[in-house]
């Protein structure tokens, strides 16, 4: 690869909107006044402080109803090893985040997939799956979509939450976007809507605050949390204090909304920068705008090989995730980019790039 | 419980001794110097910064030989679940630490025991289990065993891993508290003495920074590491890179080095005073008495129910872990304290406590 290549690929922003000097202070003010939780062993549900808060933002569920853990995805994974035995059915968006995908297969559960429409989860897909046999859970990432930058509706939010009570599935709700909307607010969580305890939520300090920190959390019925904080403990006796300490001064501070704020001005100029790149330059490429989040999924002309146009385009100094790393089958003229990572000056040079790649490969003369 | 109750249960060091300026002071450094590190997603071996120095303060491993994680005991988990299978035969000293019991048990493998002498692990009735069948994986504590107190010889550890070449079998060399020897150094490790790749070597920063930075790791073959940080890599994505960045500031600038020997300054006089105590208040006590760590491990007198005492003690204000927490089966007369989390001013009182609930239950007369 090209040592200016402009990377799409990776889910994660660049260096240049990590809040350095806020966690910074926050550590400094951590360590001074809540520096006995910070250094020493805490449980499996994390920073108590940080649950509470958590709980709080949520509109007012029970502390005990929150885990704080290492980052969602380690949190999602104790989730399904608690809930899921081999052959259970479980529903897969199509696409859907790689990492989940892989995780499930682990488990040797039966992976039902279920494809997306601009509006999330296609739910009558979902109901016939239902009717072909029971459905152990359902993976929904409702907000922002990873990879593909949709947005569930609210009406479908409310339909999924009855088809859980009354088909008694869990529905897990992959929820690290949610606080990064472009315009206005989020809409209600399936969590909140839930009154069956079917839902289990999880989110991320990761896109508000930094990567690094690994903090993420669940929070659902207290009963399922109170197994799965026993299981944690047995696993790591806590999770991360100092990185929950700190990320709790920020919450606490205002740090934590100030940053929020600032994140998502600089994802929307680079989403608006991508969009335009994108009309102007692949006038072929079909996609749902993000409403937020840190993703653009694009499928091109049919035909189109992603996974020979990435190798094309890594020459050009360009790179993305071709569609088929998420999905179960297909997704060949799809890929995935990630607005995130690309400082806004430099995205219409790097789908540029990509143009010039898609030329080539549909001249048959790759480089 | 009393509310001034004196706990020897907790292998945990009391808040005093907890250095939370070298802390603040080097999280203030890796958030100026290093913060894009600490901020960003890693990879499954940590911070590689982190690793070339745990490298480095082995002797002078290969990098790549070293993966950091969030804490030594789900890194001893991970290395168990790639290495075992189900009915595996896999030797634990006895007693032997009461969550590796746990984990070893959940994975379905077959327990062998093997007793500890004064210097550590029964070598002959190590080859007497080898003669029975293959073992997979010998988990050994060298160095101030929790909970026995005792260190395994030079000699044994030369002979161990001779066997574990001869045999086949892995040494997991469970090692938290080397770093915290009372007079001298500690001994060679049988990593460094390994030259058959049959070792893996796990260690922490929570004895000698502090238990909630969670920073443990790895150490052995790098193709075995390479794999486990892969799995690492796809169960969290990185370990948490703030408190790693933050450690390794520790490391560079000397601060660990010094925090050391404070600890090991207060654990030592800690140590002694219960070394004392015990002598005087309950003389018919035996024990080894530790070089150095967290632990002192303690048989009365044949017949004596520990787990009654425990009841006993807890009504005179008094904690401790009864022997049978630690052992597959027995430690009826044995018992656990930790030194480390008790002040040295309150350890003759504590064991004044624990005599007068030994004395209660002899009497016959349990308040």
């Amino acid at each position: 690869m090209a040592s200016d290549t402009i990377s799409f690929a990776r889910g994660a922003p660049s260096a240049d909107i990590l809040p350095r000097e806020a966690v910074r202070d926050a550590a400094s003010v951590a360590l001074t006044e809540d520096w006995e939780k910070a250094l020493s062993y805490g449980t499996g549900i994390g920073h108590p402080g940080l649950c509470e808060w958590i709980a709080e933002r949520h509109g007012g569920l029970e502390a005990g109803q929150v885990m704080v853990a290492n980052g969602s995805l380690e949190a999602g994974w104790m989730l399904f090893e608690h809930l899921l035995e081999p052959g259970d059915r479980v529903v897969v968006e199509q696409p859907t985040y790689d990492r989940t995908l892989l995780m499930l297969q682990r488990l040797g559960v039966e992976l039902v997939p279920v494809s997306l429409e601009d509006d999330g989860l296609d739910v009558a897909a979902l109901e016939a799956a239902l009717a072909k046999g029971p459905i152990k859970l359902a993976h929904v990432i409702p907000n922002f979509h990873n990879p593909a930058g949709c947005t569930l509706s609210a009406a479908k939010r409310v339909r999924l939450v009855e088809l859980a009570a009354e088909h008694g599935f869990w529905i897990f709700e992959d929820d690290p976007y949610r606080e990064l909307p472009f315009e206005g607010e989020a809409l209600e969580t399936m969590l909140s809507i839930d009154k069956a305890d079917r839902v289990v939520h999880a989110s991320s300090f990761s896109k508000t605050v930094s990567p690094g920190v690994r903090v993420g959390y669940l929070a659902g019925p207290g009963a399922e949390i109170a197994k799965l904080a026993k299981r944690a403990n047995e696993t790591y006796i806590s999770p991360n204090m100092l990185a929950e300490a700190v990320v709790l001064e920020l919450c606490r501070s205002g740090g934590l909304d100030r940053n929020i704020d600032f994140v998502k001005d600089a994802l929307r100029a680079r989403r608006d920068a991508l969009v335009e790149a994108l009309n102007e330059q692949i006038p072929e490429a079909e996609f749902v705008v993000p409403g937020g989040g840190y993703f653009l999924w694009l499928d091109l002309a049919e035909g189109t090989d992603t996974t020979t146009l990435l190798a094309e385009a890594k020459g050009e100094g360009v790179a993305f995730v071709a569609g088929p790393d998420f999905m179960i089958e297909g997704g060949t003229n799809s890929l995935r980019l990630s607005f995130a990572s690309v400082p806004p000056d430099r995205i219409s040079e790097g789908v540029g790039r990509i143009a010039r790649a898609l030329e080539r490969i549909r001249a048959g003369s790759p480089a």
